[in-house]
């Protein structure tokens, strides 16, 4: 299969680096990292440990036809990407790997075929060129709109036998907010905490929040049709939690780095949602309030 | 009139000092601030330039008999102070200006009379046997229980006269009320964002959640028969964050410092005040918790 990364960071680079092993896989992202993948490969550590030579560029000029874009850009960023890859609204397969919600529905609203997807696979980027796959977790891909089962059964092989272990989901909307639940917890809460993962577990106050976050997504949720279990979505929140202890989550490295989070598409979407449906937020509100705060803030001291 | 300030840390060596041109007066605090007091005297700094000598003690041992008690300590040191003071009960006057909801009223539960009071004196602790006074704020003092507007107004002369500008209050509870609001904004979002008081007039965020932790302090506040205006409470906490915009508050000092906080007189005493009438606080609740999370958890980074 022929496929195109759009927004090759880490993300990205690490799937399309896999997918380059057994697929055509054209990346784009930043130049500098693809000035580095060109001459020298994109180099993969940790938990994988390969260096592969896909082809790599900073737009998609030279792109004639393929099969399946998977975009991994920032939530933020998915409109502006859409524009850029108008000439395969028609002709291509779009699926996301992106954290949050809406992504889908942007891509719905302009490409005639979406899958969506949900990975759990952990990597940071190292260098220009080079990044770390901190830890290996599963993939879901499922059909969105105007794609069927069959079609996402053909991502899911394709993935699989370049080492991404994946499934197939007949509810990818379920687990979509399955995953923006757990990003709503951990993310918004290391990040104003500034602590690690793990910490969350170590704390009452703590826990008390996460389940106020969780009891207001999942009245957002059931707006939409969506009845998640309650202890199961704690359980995840608590085992990802877990296992990634010693992690810095992708909202504190932004915020520490200074750099916009995806707190619009987390909390911030629910309580966007909530609203809507005529369901109050107060609790994820105030977390959008404060990281978007945060954002903006230059420290005291 | 004879004066025990009890909890002579910034603000009670200020009172005390200032207290001590003309008036008796004995300071209880810390060991190594008292042994510097004895021996060198206490040093006022900034807006008051002044070096005295009251006596200064490690406990209340050597006081045979006095006025007034005026009571300094942090608001969760209350009670201990409380037991320590219990000789004076029936003896002396009880004079409160510390932080918070509630202090007032565990003075009243055990000693025969009781005054409030709220100060917006600004100072800081510089070294043993050393205070800075930061900014001159009024005074207000008011009867609580068991005392009236006589014994009240000879306090704020004796205040005054004394160079501590200071107002009777006919409504001394709004006035708790009043400071708590505000404390109950500035404090908690400048200690979870690590930034300095006028930052939360930057921010189109920060003003939105002011505005939600007022709203619900002023419900609870209803509860108790108060009904403060909305628009005057904002304009103070408006006024006040540019008054102080270039200071860390004592919040954020406390946090940096890995020391408890006042939080659970604060923005915690309006959320259990809530509950006790049926009234839910979800903003002051979530705020409460992430500052006591933050007390306990050691940085990531």
């Amino acid at each position: 299969m022929r496929f195109l990364i759009f927004g090759a960071g880490a993300l990205g680079s690490l799937f399309g680096g896999l997918l380059s092993q057994r697929h055509e896989v054209m990346l784009v992202g930043r130049r500098v990292h693809m000035e580095a993948i060109r001459r020298n490969g994109l180099k993969i550590g940790g938990r994988t440990n390969l260096v592969v030579h896909p082809t790599a560029q900073e737009d998609i000029a030279e792109v004639e036809s393929l099969d399946v874009v998977v975009l991994t850009v920032k939530a933020y960023d998915t409109e502006g990407a859409l524009e850029a890859l108008k000439p395969f609204w028609r002709k291509a397969a779009f699926l996301s790997l992106q954290n949050g919600l809406g992504n889908e529905d942007l891509l719905a609203e302009r490409a005639d075929r979406v899958l969506g997807g949900v990975t759990n696979q952990g990597v940071t980027f190292v260098a220009p060129g080079e990044v770390y796959h901190a830890g290996i977790g599963d993939t879901y891909i499922g059909p969105y709109r105007g794609t069927g089962l069959e079609e996402a059964a053909e991502l899911v092989e394709a993935f699989s036998m370049c080492g991404i272990p994946s499934e197939l989901s007949e509810d990818i909307r379920g687990e979509l907010w399955l995953k923006t639940l757990v990003n709503a917890c951990i993310n918004p809460l290391t990040g104003l905490l500034e602590v690690k993962n793990g910490h969350i577990l170590q704390s009452t106050f703590l826990t008390d929040v996460v389940r106020e976050i969780v009891d207001e997504g999942l009245q957002v949720a059931a707006l939409q049709g969506l009845h998640l279990d309650r202890e199961e979505v704690l359980e995840k929140v608590w085992s990802i939690a877990e296992a990634t202890a010693d992690n810095i989550s992708s909202m504190l490295q932004d915020l520490e780095k200074g750099r916009r989070t995806e707190i619009d598409s987390i909390n911030g979407a629910i309580v966007e949602r909530g609203r809507e449906g005529g369901v109050s937020c107060p609790i994820n509100s105030l977390l959008t309030n404060l990281v978007k705060a945060l954002e903006e803030a230059s420290p005291a001291i």
